[in-house]
């Protein structure tokens, strides 16, 4: 089980010397009874199923060759995003910026995955964290995906 | 679009001679907004996504190899079926009789496609084919995989 924070960025930092990939995502399937994602990241192909929610949630993820991704692609139409993801060391954690484009383009959100509760709860955000956005279904990429920025 | 017509079989033909193969599937995703099914048939491993319904139903179908199926398989958990399917040649066309298995055992289906709503008009089934159940939501696999056999 994944224990993370999410929070909405303002004001990134710079943003030069980080590390960064382009994510191209978009989804064949939604919903609670599963999830079914394809993802280029760069040159790598990646099909991710997701079943349940919380702490019952189940996944997996396969790479994908070219021909199998591109037959696949074009039954996410309308269910698409694209971000910039950096990742930006901060003591021991690293943060997750993705940088939102196309439709999403100005949205800006940070994650970072702890190893404990107790961490994640210890955590005191830097400055330039804006607004908590944790568990906020508004905010997943699923929603993002189908239903856009939320105004 | 495929045009096709469904029967229940309460007394199939004689099958020994019918070409037949054992079918497993199970659903990553079900629902309107897209469902994905994986499907053994053999040694034939394939992934299909489907989208939308009727007229405007995508669909896209791509082999996976033993390890991609056998990761992504886990997570069909209680959506599954298993049937033998026996195709039939009748005039020029072909009855797909699924013999399902089982949970389901005791329910025999047969679907019949046609090139065009006329020719399936047309059709005069032979007296085994039973009640027709064409479009009946309770006998789509998906739905039989879910929710079992209807009562």
């Amino acid at each position: 089980m994944e224990i993370e924070r999410k929070f909405l960025v303002l004001d990134p930092p710079e943003l030069d010397g980080a590390e960064s990939d382009e994510i191209e995502q978009g989804y064949l399937a939604t919903g609670a009874d599963g999830e079914v994602r394809l993802r280029r990241k760069g040159e790598h192909l990646v099909l991710t199923a997701k079943r349940g929610s919380g702490i019952s949630r189940d996944e997996a993820e396969v790479d994908l060759d070219r021909g199998v991704f591109e037959r696949l692609w074009p039954l996410t139409g309308g269910r698409r995003l694209r971000k910039r993801r950096h990742v930006i060391p901060l003591g021991g954690l690293k943060i997750e910026l993705d940088v939102y484009e196309g439709d999403l383009e100005g949205l800006v959100v940070a994650e970072i995955e702890f190893d404990s509760v107790d961490e994640a709860q210890a955590f005191e955000p830097p400055a330039w964290l804006g607004v908590e956005v944790t568990g906020d279904e508004r905010y997943l990429n699923e929603t993002l995906a189908t239903r856009g920025r939320p105004s």
